[in-house]
């Protein structure tokens, strides 16, 4: 697909400083960028490479400095820009509607006709596919599911029974949904199983990474909330609330019954401990691990996590322990000194 | 299923304070519980909703202070108590036993008649399944596998050849069991692989998450030992050995050749390095990182994980690294103009 | 296979010290050994139960001291001694060549003669599979993939579209590779999925754990260096470039566009932010969390990560807080009699 600067800058609310009538194909990054494509600098860090790449085009934000003549297209956001601009230059196909001859679908399970059922994919009982919904070969769909209109399952995504899934989610490969919780009664020695009979449920416009798995609720519901994006690799306990809007990084973990606001965030390889209350927009900083609750709009680092700022004092002061011990050194000598001149 | 609660107390061996002849239809959470549901207090955190539920009667253990007039159920230890009652009010369908026309299994591998295999397994040659194995759909077992009586294994799960899982084992959708060990010998720049030659034996009574994976040994046996619990997106090694009735909590890890003995916990996104000895009903904190054996009944916590009270009184002791300073600050000023005054 | 400890010498480019013609069956460890076996001794750690081994032979590195009488296998790098001798005395099989009657292969695909396809796989259009190729049971390949000769790829792989595997790599069960990237620009509280039209790239030799999760480059590339080998768990954001040689131990990630340099090594647990240069040949302590670049050569240790002297220094002080308060409270009540006599 091919179009004009000027054609993306209405696409995205932007305008152009240079030549609105450069033609763009493709976007491309700062270092393989041509004369027919644009590039973009969303991260300061990569500034030297824009100023070097031959890209045609660049898309910057507010303010935009030049970039030594090549033609820019400013947007005040230009991340969200670039996310519509590649969704309007390369358009991704969609697998046709139908269910794949090898596929295995109860009897008693309901699939839209607008739905794409492919290979190898297994339909449980009474489970229930709605419209556009797009599951990858090798799927499981295990009894009582529902999945909403629009979602895309991609391959070896499994769903425990009774799971829900709402509309235009997507579901990495192998993700695992709607397995038991970790609960055991422990009594002489063993570990009793606590039956899980809840289920997971998910709401609409969440994403979900490879590998990533949700345990079923002992009794009710483990929830991810509306527009919730969940990476690869992350670990959801039974009984967890997740609010709408958030956002959890590859390798983080909430263990069973925590309850995370709207707008939270855990960055990559944290952790939130049992049954903690984290608030609206709270944010956990990479590699911490939370041991109690967090106010609303508070951000915490560290293990244990405690307010960020806080954290990065401590951090600065052990790095100044050394000279701290050298200090504490030399006034036990001057006392000692002053001690034998006082004797 | 309906029952009274003083059926239920004769089940768990407690007491009814109240009415023994409520009828109770099922277990619900604090917040959802009606008249004719048992709810449950086994976190005395949850202490103000259990006075505020509608449940109709709830389970506590001794000793019961009352809750508002609402009947108790009283138990010794009423975790244990609820994972009865669960087990009792909602039991659990199996799938019938027999093979699904669609699973592939080899012409010399023994399927137990009363064993159910689900749609689109594989099962390899050489392989044994016993009585009362129920396989969910898409799970591949390997050549020369073993499975015992009343395993569940849940979809996508992978056997790698000769694995050998015990009695009333459960394992989670996507684990794997078997896998190459990490195993290489660096020569050259390059890194051969050291062949894995060994297999993963699972004993009775075990459970493993989903998305959990456990490498086979080099040379002989990756061993879980019986009744212990492993949770998910948990990684063990090769020639790891993990004694009887331990918990591995979510994202926990263990490296190659470690021994874990028995009842021994490993909490969330703990990791173990290789080689280590952890002593019989050591427990390491979560997010914690053992660089060195611990002894049997110890609790280690930190990066590097010591003792707990060290732990705790060094965490003490860098949250007060400021005013360390400060009193450190004072002490060379008084000194100073002490040395002024002598002079 | 039998031989003699000569033999083996020979193949290993070492020295017997003892009886060369001693016939060796099989490879076993120092507990389990016999007459007949050869074990080996490459971890110091394990020198008493080398002494008390029944086994016929020892494999030892250079100075080879005795042990109490035992025939020695003498080799300069006895692990990789151990990684040849292993490979000679048990073969292993492959499959046969061929695809499965039940593997699902798209018309435009193809697979050369040589390769085997196992039961349930899936092999979308466009897709290039070479000579010698292993799809064990159950692996999903996307359209437009290729897989280079002589690879391996056990149950339940995941392949996205156009992944591009090399020669010789071994892929182990439920790894997923070419999942979109954790992209996404947040507007007005809601999080615009970012289009990850990139792929992953994996070049010769490489070997990759189960479950791992390896994600496609928002436009380009995520690409993994020849000869790097990857652990069970590890999660690989978009646009990361891993060198050759690099090695990533389990549960170790990297988050998007870092890039790792030649024969770099992720302890287990480990994790680096996004946006990094880790330099060739530097090495990341277990559970540690790179939060800046590392310069090339460098150990870092610590979250945040630091030089690893410098984390160890510190560790030792904090160790010591106690200690220091304790002096400094000696010596303000010093000064405070002191002061106290001055008046």
């Amino acid at each position: 697909m091919s179009t004009t600067l000027a054609e993306l800058a209405r696409l995205v609310e932007g305008r152009v400083q240079g030549d609105g009538e450069r033609r763009i194909e493709a976007v491309r990054t700062l270092e393989s960028a041509g004369p027919n494509d644009l590039s973009f600098l969303t991260n300061p860090r990569y500034r030297a490479a824009a100023a070097a790449s031959a890209a045609g085009a660049v898309l910057v934000g507010e303010p935009a400095s030049g970039l030594g003549g090549v033609d820019l297209l400013v947007a005040k956001d230009p991340y969200l820009a670039l996310a519509r601009i590649l969704s309007h230059l390369h358009p991704q196909p969609k697998p046709a509607p139908g269910i794949h001859p090898s596929a295995i679908v109860d009897g008693n399970a309901r699939i839209d006709a607008a739905a794409s059922v492919g290979a190898g994919c297994i339909i449980g009982r009474d489970s229930r596919i709605e419209a556009d919904v797009v599951l990858h070969p090798g799927v499981v769909v295990g009894e009582g599911c529902e999945i909403g209109s629009g979602s895309e399952l991609h391959p070896g995504v499994v769903l425990y029974a009774r799971t829900s899934i709402g509309r235009r989610c997507i579901i990495h490969g192998g993700a695992v949904l709607g397995s038991d919780g970790f609960g055991f009664a422990t009594h002489a020695g063993g570990h009793e199983k606590i039956p899980q009979l809840g289920r997971v449920v998910i709401e609409d416009d969440v994403e979900i990474g490879a590998n990533t798995t949700i345990d079923r609720a002992m009794l009710e519901e483990t929830r991810i909330g509306a527009g919730t994006k969940i990476d690869n690799l992350v670990q959801i306990g039974h009984n967890v609330q997740i609010g709408a809007g958030s956002l959890l990084a590859g390798q983080s973990g909430v263990a069973g019954s925590a309850n995370l606001g709207k707008g939270t965030i855990l960055a990559g390889q944290a952790g939130v401990a049992g049954h903690l209350e984290i608030g609206d927009g709270a944010r956990v900083a990479a590699a911490s691990a939370v041991f109690k609750s967090v106010p609303a709009g508070s951000t915490v680092a560290g293990i244990p996590a405690r307010e960020v700022g806080a954290w990065r004092r401590e951090q600065a002061l052990i790095r100044r322990l050394a000279e701290l011990q050298r200090r504490l050194k030399a006034v036990e000598e001057a006392l000692a000194e002053k001690g034998d001149q006082g004797d």
